[in-house]
């Protein structure tokens, strides 16, 4: 990739004749589209039938675009297997937990660990990677399309075997799973690897430990997959791999992209949703550190099937968008699609063109959106995003554990969506970081709603904190093993000790009249609870009422140069919400974080900094304006003025670049 | 049939014993019962065992019938096969879109393509023909029953074989089929006709024009079956053939009724629904033109089976019910059913006489509207319903589209019915016409909810206009072409010519700000929308406020002496319902409808003509009286005065006739 | 078993290890557990591989806790077959009515009826009958474990071939079959009992009686196959033998308890709900008359698995729980369970020891219950629990014609709890009694919503009228016949007659605007109504409006020295809660019911007597407080103290015995 910002649509040439694509051309030149994305649904257009592969259709393209300007990031069309594949093969589809065979006719209708899929696959990724790999207008490779995004953990036949495999090569005997599931309960006992049954339908619930494996089972397996797609384009590319996923998929985002080269996203939230834009920027930056990202897919103006859609963009929001995704750090912005769909299912949906081949409702607004980019674009290739002094662990085992055990319906995604916009909106520049992340050059770390706390996880806090870190624990961490099952030594096991706690009970206060008095403030209490007596640890938090008054629900405890916090319950409605903000407050005082801003609501700032340079981009995401307080004498590189300390509105859905 | 009319009930004497169908005549006698229909479930009756076919039963007890002065209309047995056909046969039964394999035990578990069933079925209908075809007795048939009521479309291997032969009759050859649908999206691409799924489960949504496709099949098929029907019962009978259809399953009526000589409907609102009444009575007056229509079911009470009821109808309801239907245009009204059922699903179902033998709740509305229409059946045998001069068109290929992309869970029975309603407030004499509907007559053309207008349509509407017809065209139509896809040339197609202008953009304007202002009022806009520029059309309602403000969602459009209105948006609330009835009323006086009363909500007239007469049938339908205004001097037929012009008092489920 | 209050838990020792089960024993002794419940989930662990039984373990736990001064139930592990008997063995499995065959890994996952299954469950429980049956520690046997917890009817082939063998010896002939059910409608007619079908999946309803029949038929087979464990018990073991029932199962009770020896029952209602808990009382007291019964499974605080729970106990509730048990007939109080679960599906659920080993949030109010165990045993020892005057007839039969024919999604469990609640709050002393209790000792009889009075009940309640006794018929009652189907000769049957009333119509008055007046008091009518009008009968209640003005729909008719009052429709809201208290109270009253206590919602009185003793047990159930009014000078037995006759006030889950 050229050192610039990318701006591009997602192209379905396959679908469109000659003059349609001069047109198209034509257009992308004209709206500043410098990329597109291409192939991820086109196997029966490079392999109509098995075996005969012919790339020059898309060759031709890469060339006519390249030729005007527009590279392009190839991606492999293995989400959509062709008839011949599918026809007459059920033991090939995609089978649902209650046991319905999928058919032809939608995309992931396969299933992605069948062998023969897998040697197709393979077949068709070489032979695109042979014959436009290296193709100079080819900057980028996409594997497959957003996995997972229509389907759960397959049922097959096939993916029953690697299951009993996988089972055997993580445990080793079946005497180990046993023990480790507590299988002699309900009698479930297996004596043999092949008995263990996928998860499909049983009169009441399946084990914990069984329903988790095999969803850490399906997310291996479609990481793996991935593995394999890279293998077979390095063997005639060295362009950067990425794949388009995304928060809400059956995915281990964090295995996924262990051998992915840069991160990319698709997300489709409305306008008044841009927190949940901005979460993804905060979990992307961090995926490949130091690596921008991509945001691959974003409707123009609202997303859209034969079933439903949402309300179009308000004018003016995509550039606010798009400025604030390059600003906390994309290299790339990327449209879905380019031209409306003529056919299929998703014809309702927005695009750039549409299919009659005029302008858009979201036209005009790309077209904006463009000529922010240009203007932000010198800046933001001389600097680079800050790295936040926060960092708050996203995890998907957690979701994992949550779809196995939901307790009171917690849904992982709604639940850190809601944290991280308390965040936001607090003014703290935040990075979401997986399980494995490097806390290196954070000062506080929270570590909410992650039921299982590994040793790995558990040690590398510790050092943090020994370090002069703060680690608040929870709220609803730490109260399940790695097997999915209660702890034996303790309520939250090793944790306890190393927090200087010890857990009298865990139940849920929902529906008891607790409350939670702490630092001045009281508010309602609720959800799956841990109760604390100090062993060691200082009293920050205090029960009220309901069956299990006077005992600790906020602790802390010193150790090395820092400090661990436990919150062992969840402040509820209004009030706790304000306990919250009060304590991550209070916590980011004393940790000194200083990335931090005082805005009005619905008003973000980026900061970024280059060699001697600290830079804001400011934008409004709400399309109500606001303000920012600029804490000292700053200069406007765009409107190439000054600005004095003080309160600096900012319109609506206006940005600006300030530098320090 | 004689000049007369029809007073019936559905009998199932197969049910009862000898002494018990004696009282049941005796009974029907004093009610006033004169026809009654019978045989639709009783095919195990007829042929208990396979080739054992013996009418005898049915033979006597329409001669018994005869005998006491009540006419029969007799039903093929087809939606319930016997025993011997079901058992052990798996691929003869109806399989659902999860692939579950119905089972004997209630109704249309069949599949009707099915060819064993189909010629079972021709084989019991020839017979019945044959035994009791020209009977004197039999004044009609009725083929199967309820087309449909139960199930969907079929997904058994039979219908997938006649589905790829459907295809390939359709497009010839299956290149023809991939460019109409546009398969190269998602590789869906099909080499042979045996390729292309039946539309069941699939991890997303299947392709549009499948979809749709599929359910046209389905409709053809039913229908095709129906034709088979027709010719077994003309082998040995030229009596009038009906089938009781309704609006709300899964037929193409206009085709369904292609072959049939007259037409005949099921409904059963309930007595706050009367104005659903009223628009079936709109729709099948008009389906076979000039022919007296039937109402072949509906409860002396409440409808019922074992997990449900309606709330029994008002007492006096039936009366306004009965005289009503006559008054626009049945011949036949009909009661399900005749004695309570003693076994099986319907148990808790009202009917003219109990179980017991007692008359039930029903039993004095039912002899009341018996007086009634004594009363009012010379008039109405020397009249003839007037037809209207507002037209709408009620398209079931519409409501297929609708199913197969209902946007936002738009529900096109509902819909349409709300449009019908307030059409029938204001006073405005209208028909419901199907597609292929003679416009022959009318001065008022109204399109709405169509998402696909065929060349055919648009150019007999066109002609219409040329003429002196006002056509409104909208909201929600001509958005999709005949293969469900997207328009390639316009946003709308070829209609936009017609219609002088150029569709700018087609989004949903629900969640947007947007109002429509037209006609000096103003009213929020929803729904899929169309935004106009005029190209030769007048700008009649502009855009204020939301994503799109300036655009023209009304216009209207001069050729010939006539005009062409589109309405691109869909106005909402209490405004929108009082801007549509603005706009209506605005076009109904411009286009010179005379054919309207100045009635008060819950009263209806029924304008009736006969040689050098005009008459008015007046029904408060509601309960809950009203008045009508009399332009003229009148004569009141029924009481034998005259009638001052001014406004006359309807009492509660009143009805008068008025001559002018 | 002892004369002596058992107070115990459920405890899984093949879960444990040697030492956790010793820390578990200690625990017990510390705690007061005098029995625990073992064996039934756990198959595996003394049946590992088929025929290698080994009951040492449990003989061992057997004799530790014996040593230890704690006795034991055993109970057989039927409801979890360990794998080798399910794996590769669909055809052994549960089938639900979609027709998905259940997997192994949760319970009651085999079809009971299969003969394999059945033919091991023998095996292994003569085997434990062997090895521990005569073991002094055990003190009685629970068979399997809440049957049909999570499962309804099997539709296997097994059961379908056993269905056909049940109807043959049900019907003799299929043409008695054919004219019960009525099967000439809708063409379902048999010629063998071989076609007729398992009621899994069709179009829309089967036919009541069908579907009736199943559901008699799986609860018939399930009381077959307990009877069968009982036998396998008997082989070698004169120990006392239940099993561990609920209300809310597809069981039925009466006919399941018919060769058990005494009576238990699950039931897990948090603290707000307990009332359930009363009616549970209520109920098993009376099902083996004259032995006292157990509840064999409720919370030490909250039930829960991994998708949800309740709220937790309050402090005190459990103490007022249990001595309310062992007041109104209880001989023993189980928990579930002893220590929290480590792994499965329910590890949410509250114990009495932490999966770590420590007290949970339950164990100070299981420690303060044991107190109050120990307090009252003496005098309830001496005692035994008074038989009520008023009896109310619960039937499995009447829940299960409601399952078939809902009518307005009416749920007869919750329909009866209400009513039981009302009762109680009008401190009324009753039983439940099923269908077939004795109604010696009774002076008012209810028999609300039985949709089928058979003759045998109907002669024993006559008999009961005409020895003195007033019996309430209704609401609700009597509309159906045994078959499942609507009666022929009048409405209610033969059971008008006896009424001396003859019922006009019988239809819903919900939607009607119909009250009905009685007793001076007026309420609107709802719900599947009879209106009657009087053959002897006095009319003690008239409708109002409607559709049906002026009819009865409350009677009384004398009859020897007795009445029997029909009730023939459900008067509604608060109005209709009135009417129906001061219909109870006019003939409770008038029947001289005088065990009544005046108290205050809330706060419970158990009427017990001695040997020239007269008992009340009084508790307060809501937490709140409350207050009893004492009729006469009294003796706290407890304090020790006389209680002059007047208000007695009762603190927050207070407990008192008062001597009269």
């Amino acid at each position: 990739m050229k050192k610039q910002l990318y701006y591009g649509a997602a192209y379905y040439p396959e679908l469109w004749d000659e003059k349609t694509i001069e047109e198209d051309i034509r257009y992308m030149k004209e709206v500043g589209i410098n990329v597109v994305r291409m192939g991820e649904f086109a196997w029966a257009k490079m392999e109509p039938k098995q075996d005969e592969i012919d790339m020059s259709f898309f060759a031709n393209i890469i060339d006519k675009l390249y030729e005007n300007g527009i590279e392009t990031i190839i991606c492999t069309p293995t989400p959509t297997p062709p008839i011949w594949m599918t026809h007459g093969h059920p033991e090939r589809m995609y089978v649902d937990a209650d046991g319905t065979v999928m058919s032809h006719g939608a995309r992931q209708h396969i299933c992605t660990n069948n062998p023969f899929f897998r040697e197709r696959s393979r077949i068709i990724i070489e032979a695109m990677s042979k014959a436009v790999g290296s193709h100079p207008g080819v900057i980028a490779w996409q594997t497959d399309n957003e996995f997972k995004c229509h389907v759960q953990e397959c049922m097959c036949a096939t993916c029953k075997e690697l299951w009993h495999e996988w089972l055997r090569e993580k445990y080793g005997t079946i005497e180990n799973l046993n023990k480790a599931w507590g299988t002699m309960i309900w009698s479930e006992y297996y004596h043999d690897f092949q008995q263990v049954p996928q998860p499909y339908k049983t009169p009441f619930l399946h084990n914990a430990s069984l329903s988790t494996a095999y969803r850490m089972f399906s997310r291996e397996k479609i990481a793996e997959y991935n593995d394999e797609q890279i293998a077979a384009i390095r063997k005639y590319s060295d362009r950067p791999i990425t794949h388009n996923t995304s928060r809400g998929f059956a995915l281990d985002n964090e295995r996924l992209f262990k051998n992915l080269d840069f991160a990319s996203f698709d997300a489709y939230p409305h306008c008044d949703q841009y927190n949940q834009m901005i979460l993804n920027y905060d979990i992307w930056r961090n995926t490949k550190k130091g690596k921008p990202f991509w945001v691959m897919e974003t409707s123009p103006s609202h997303n859209g099937h034969l079933h439903g859609y949402q309300k179009p963009h308000r004018n003016g929001f995509l550039t606010a968008e798009v400025v604030s995704a390059y600003a906390m750090g994309a290299q790339g912005f990327s449209y879905w699609l380019w031209r409306q769909q003529r056919t299929g299912c998703e014809l309702p949906h927005s695009a750039i063109l549409s299919t009659w081949g005029k302008p858009t409702l979201g036209f005009d607004n790309v077209v904006n959106a463009e000529k922010a980019r240009k203007d932000i674009e010198p800046i933001i290739l001389e600097t680079k995003p800050s790295q936040a002094e926060l960092a708050i662990t996203y995890s998907d085992r957690a979701k994992a554990f949550f779809l196995t055990e939901s307790l009171e319906k917690i849904d992982y995604v709604q639940v850190m969506e809601k944290l991280h916009h308390m965040v936001m909106d607090m003014g703290i520049h935040r990075d979401l970081i997986f399980e494995g992340g490097d806390l290196e050059g954070y000062k506080l770390l929270l570590t909410p709603f992650m039921p299982y706390v590994s040793d790995e996880y558990l040690n590398r806090a510790k050092a943090f904190v020994e370090n002069g870190g703060i680690w608040i624990v929870g709220p609803l961490t730490g109260w399940r093993t790695g097997e999915h099952t209660v702890h034996t030594d303790a309520g939250l096991g090793r944790l306890e000790k190393v927090a200087g706690v010890e857990t009298t009970y865990i139940y849920s206060m929902t529906g008891t009249e607790a409350r939670g008095n702490a630092f001045g403030m009281s508010a309602p209490l609720g959800l799956l609870s841990a109760v604390f007596e100090p062993k060691g640890a200082k009293v920050m938090g205090t029960v009220h009422g309901g069956v299990t008054p006077g005992l600790a629900f906020i602790t802390e405890y010193k150790i090395g140069k820092g400090k661990i916090v436990m919150i062992g319950s969840t402040p509820q409605g209004e009030e706790g919400k304000a306990m919250m903000e009060k304590i991550i407050d209070h916590y980011a005082c004393e940790a000194g974080i200083s990335v931090r801003v005082n805005a009005t609501q619905g008003t973000i700032v980026a900061p970024r900094h280059g060699k001697d340079k600290k830079v804001w981009v400011i934008v409004n995401m709400d399309g109500k304006g606001g303000s920012v307080e600029i804490p000292q004498p700053a200069f406007d590189i765009l409107k190439g003025q000054t600005i004095q300390p003080g309160i600096l509105n900012i319109g609506s859905y206006e940005y600006r670049v300030v530098e320090f």
